[in-house]
């Protein structure tokens, strides 16, 4: 991608009322555009960043055999009154719940239990029907009172969220425990430091739930952990403080701000049982199904990158979700040799399957061009210039060294992160 | 994939009230789920197929320069009112408008100019900073006052959206001419023929515009074309009736049934005008920005295609789009010596990158067998059975005839496809 061709440009004003980094650094960057309080375009380069977190995420749930597929939005208040989560007070707050103009009551997606039972209950009827496993990635909406903290906290979001029905509790929490598993190698993958951690189930079930807590300063989440053993619970379920022996291994806990960037729920029979949803056994007697639910929200781990990895120069992506590999940096580029250079390195990095955004401005100070390739935040800089001659000039991001190399030495380092 | 593994399986009856092809067809397949009038699931089948035609459109909006994003789907209402098309009433008839528990009024998207033209005004300030050309796959609701026709006509659908924006009226028609051609190359990727048909813009612009009509039987729009030449109208434009002279090439008039799978709009400077977004010229001048919209809906081309491609017995897929190449077929499985072979072609194919769907099922007849193959409609049906010996019993879902063919011969096949 040719910088002149990108849209839109990179912004020199932090936007107004923005309080948080995410917000601060992906608005100027140009990877979101607020459209109303809480709800955001993903720009190009942030749709970019978003599809790697995506695409990490479906590798990772089809690994563990489940199923992509893709819900509706607008919901049938009928389906949410078979769960009698419709009028719940704490459902009624964050969705929106309105009559179409056939007086039809129909709700926007906070979640999709419902609609997934309401399946299970057309398609599921004999024990040889199960396990299910299905996933979508979809928007949700969730009418918060104070939408802040940038792309953190929205009306509107993108959502990862997958369900699973067994036969029993014991093959459920088998499953559970894969899809733990998956989410961590999913965190992982992307670079984000993760802590399972016990919490409530809100609105979705009266059991302890897990939930993964990137451990960021500016979290608006309080975790208390153990530093010696696997212990962590969200703030609303410990009963105690920093500095207490931990109940499992006596260790001592402390406290830490967090951002949850995903949640599991195992919501057991309760959802079968409220929706009459029941599948046959093997003596043809009905059964309640064991079910389970798992969100990651995509758009939400990309607010929570940016407010681990950065500086106070811009976002320092880590590689694998990175909008581009290489940021290529022309300057001189009114020299007609020196053009053909940076026109050529960015065919041939092209060429050989590498992601470059390529800054062909001429009008531009190398000041410009670098605070712009910092603001970015994409891993490699590459500078061609009357200075680098027959040499490209490498820096990292999240490096101060600049190397010189030849185009076979850069490859050769990119292929083999 | 397995069979047994597969969700939801196949249903042997018809949905009650199913009066079109695609709605019998996708629902006895377990391609689609309906959870209100208007609105599905994609199920794991259907999502696959939509996800390959998603990507061949994806390919060629990449193709013309254009970017991807991804747009809100709640609307305020003020972004609406700048283009004057909150209070239209035939807006109203179709867009889900209500207000939300702080009294803010919102709208679902029906479409998304109000969106982008927002955007432009925010990010484009010079000559420079033209053309723009965004695109999003992202859902569309729209009150339709009938759903019907299966997924054809649905009140939530899926819907590629690409808006661009010029200096010109010029440099419009010039890109405007690319995405024409672009679209024909789609559809006859996938495998769909259409025409390119006049129409009026309804309520996008008093301009004329394109649709692209695919020739169906069971259609509910009706189009003159001229037998001769290009000529082509949709019914709403066209004072006249079959048998008529051409009034381009004195051609004879032909009328036809057809399904509307594409739009394009040439909407000019209205949207500009109105919203009051303009760029600045070489002068520092304000000019009103030449602007563009064009659409395909992605689950609608699905439900085109089974309209065009059935049989009495199931859907035939277009290998492009098909959800799968191979449906293998294992017939006396309780011999283990012809389960391990089975298996064995199951595994190497799916090593060789072939997408296979295998029944696996060993209580099932093979007239059960063979009609859901039929039903799913995938390309190629492979069976391995007692009767096959060290050969495979290769048929095509479009022809009668069989061929033994052994592994490799079966391998070139498909890869030369």
């Amino acid at each position: 991608m040719k910088y002149l061709d990108l849209f839109p440009k990179t912004i020199k004003q932090a936007p107004a009322g923005a309080e948080s980094t995410n917000h601060r650094l992906l608005v100027r960057g140009g990877f979101i555009d607020q459209l109303m309080a809480g709800s955001w375009t993903l720009l190009p380069l942030g749709y970019k960043v978003v599809s790697k977190i995506v695409q990490i995420i479906r590798e990772e749930m089809d690994a563990t055999g489940a199923q992509e597929m893709l819900m509706p939005l607008l919901h049938p208040k009928e389906v949410w009154e078979r769960s009698g989560r419709w009028n719940k007070t704490d459902v009624k707050e964050i969705m929106y719940q309105f009559e179409d103009i056939r007086g039809r009551e129909v709700g926007l997606a906070i979640t999709h239990e419902e609609i997934v039972m309401d399946l299970l209950g057309k398609h599921v009827s004999s024990y040889k029907d199960l396990p299910v496993k299905v996933y979508h990635f979809s928007t949700k909406f969730r009418n918060e009172l104070r939408a802040r903290s940038g792309i953190l906290r929205g009306r509107e979001f993108m959502m990862k969220d997958l369900y699973s029905a067994h036969v029993s509790e014991e093959e459920l929490f088998k499953y559970y425990e894969e899809v733990k598993q998956a989410y961590l190698k999913i965190f992982q993958r992307i670079g984000l430091e993760v802590r399972v951690v016990e919490a409530s189930g809100g609105i979705f079930t009266d059991k302890y739930t897990h939930e993964f807590q990137a451990l960021v300063e500016s979290g608006e989440d309080i975790i208390y952990y153990c530093q010696s053993c696997d212990f962590a619970r969200n703030k609303e379920i410990f009963n105690g403080k920093e500095g207490d022996k931990c109940p499992q291994c006596r260790g001592v806990i402390k406290a830490a701000n967090s951002i949850e960037v995903g949640n599991i729920f195992p919501l057991g029979t309760k959802y079968s049982k409220d929706m009459k949803v029941f599948y046959k056994d093997e003596k043809g007697q009905d059964k309640p199904i064991w079910f389970a639910s798992y969100g990651i929200g995509p758009t939400r781990v990309m607010g929570a990158l940016v407010e681990v990895f950065h500086d106070e120069k811009g976002i320092i992506w880590p590689e694998s979700v990175a909008p581009y590999q290489v940021h290529l940096v022309g300057l001189d580029l009114s020299e007609t040799q020196i053009r053909i250079k940076a026109e050529d390195i960015y065919n041939r990095l092209q060429t050989a399957g590498v992601e470059v955004l390529y800054d062909d401005r001429a009008d531009v100070t190398a000041g410009e061009k670098f605070a712009d390739a910092d603001l970015l935040g994409v891993p490699y800089r590459v500078v061609v210039s009357k200075k680098t001659e027959d040499k490209l000039e490498v820096k990292k991001r999240n490096r101060a060294e600049v190397e010189f190399l030849s185009y076979d030495e850069l490859l050769g380092k990119l292929k083999t992160t």
